[in-house]
């Protein structure tokens, strides 16, 4: 290993996304990446699989911030209080700073056939992750099933929202409003 | 083009599947597919995109019965009926020679990231479909992006069950079981 690259992770995420968005992503190599980071491909590998997943890196906090979320409500809580939790988790780290990133990835992600079938997959572990987060709970099926999914749904709408160009509420907020529309909405199924 | 191919999409499948399951998916070539299906290559290519779309043939036709099926309920009934006759619909064409199929693409699926990441994608274009009829019906938001995704939940419960070796149930009789337990998981969310 070479000497020690102080927040080598954040400098590749953010070389990334701005040669994606200059250049877009086809056009961007691992190489051009690693250089405009003023670090090596070597080090690039060290921290992502392949080119995709330097978009991807956030995904294993999410996971992590939804199960300590979930796992923190107190024991009495409901599912869909539960989730409230995770969402809250997830809601003190989406700063100012984190929006930025998120507003430059958005357009890059939607571009791109595979980047979006990527963003499907962890999408589905998010739900796999609250999904057994909520298991160790006690929650059982198809509850569980259902909570998670609706869980992840809440913090899709709530994320789309807090990305838009316009908008200037904070992510906790919009999550709040997004949970209680979808508790609502399931009253409305017949 | 070469002259009338008789089911020449069915022989295509039928022989992908077969290979699939003999060789594995990646041991296994176009001009494979073709050949055990006694059709050319470029046959091949006016059916399908690629090597994994064979497998994903019956997706459309899913997503067409999902959209008949929806506009074919009673103008009064609840998005949890419509999403009904959605299955109602696919429940008809879900018969004793589709699940054999079903059963033998089931674990070629499953042994491959690239083919799950590609069911996932269809999945969402189900999603997005079953959306797009509960809302030509005059479902509103967010219940009808609600009603899609538990109703493909439902889908996919119904067809995991179905499946499973020794299932003796049909389709439909399972579906209307899955649904009716995510409307009653639906009042255990809190």
């Amino acid at each position: 290993m070479g000497r020690w690259e102080p927040n080598a992770r954040e400098r590749l995420e953010r070389a990334a996304l701005d040669l994606f968005t200059e250049r877009g992503y086809d056009q961007t190599t691992v190489a051009e990446i690693a250089e405009r980071a003023g670090l090596t491909k070597r080090t690039f590998f060290r921290y992502f699989a392949d080119k995709r997943e330097v978009l991807f890196g956030g995904q294993e906090e999410l996971t992590r911030l939804f199960s300590e979320g979930i796992a923190g409500t107190p024991a009495g809580a409901t599912p869909f209080q539960a989730v409230g939790g995770a969402l809250d988790a997830v809601a003190a780290v989406f700063t100012g700073e984190r929006l930025a990133l998120a507003r430059q990835r958005q357009p890059v992600v939607a571009a791109n056939s595979d980047l979006l079938e990527r963003e499907l997959l962890k999408r589905a572990k998010l739900v796999a992750g609250m999904h057994d987060a909520l298991a160790a709970r006690g929650v059982g099926e198809p509850t569980v099933t259902v909570a998670a999914e609706l869980g992840c749904l809440a913090f899709g709408t709530a994320f789309h929202r807090w990305v838009e160009a316009d908008n200037r509420r904070e992510f906790g907020a919009l999550a709040v409003e997004a949970l209680d529309e979808l508790r609502a909405a399931t009253a409305d199924l017949g």
